[in-house]
């Protein structure tokens, strides 16, 4: 990717494992900018990701937008209905 | 309360339940902006409230802020160190 902007998306993982992917992204010097993103219970997750990023090690890191969202998901197996979920999004900008 | 903005914590009710909170104070018409504070897992939960209440039933209603931060914590019965919890507020505001 040469873009100046670049995508995580957050899942399972402990938020330690994509606090170490944005520092090495960032640190590797490809873009100055890292979007966050994730759906329902992970959205936790990407709040914690965004904190100890910026509180504990990327101190200048500054957080340029956050903004939340509705997605349909498709429903689930055995189920009808789709299903909305809550979505977040957060940009994290180096100065 | 006579001010115009009001706080609603959000914990470990179903989101519904904090929608209707919102609707009944919005309505009552006391005032037009309402922040929601939530901490953890009730992040989640937070962000449905708020998109809830958005594309369901106040479409009028806009975000005006959202920010994220961290509190200390108390250690829990048995543990020494203090805990860090991420937290995070979404102010909602009616035309």
């Amino acid at each position: 990717m040469t873009e100046n902007s670049k995508t995580v998306f957050i899942g399972k993982k402990p938020a330690m494992s994509y606090v170490l992917a944005i520092i090495t992204s960032l640190s590797a010097g490809d873009n100055k900018e890292i979007t966050l993103k994730a759906r329902g219970r992970a959205i936790t997750t990407a709040v914690d990701v965004a904190e100890i990023a910026r509180s504990r090690f990327l101190k200048d890191l500054k957080i340029s937008k956050i903004a939340i969202g509705t997605e349909e998901m498709p429903p689930r197996e055995g189920e009808k209905n789709s299903r909305m979920v809550s979505t977040m999004e957060i940009t994290l900008q180096k100065p």
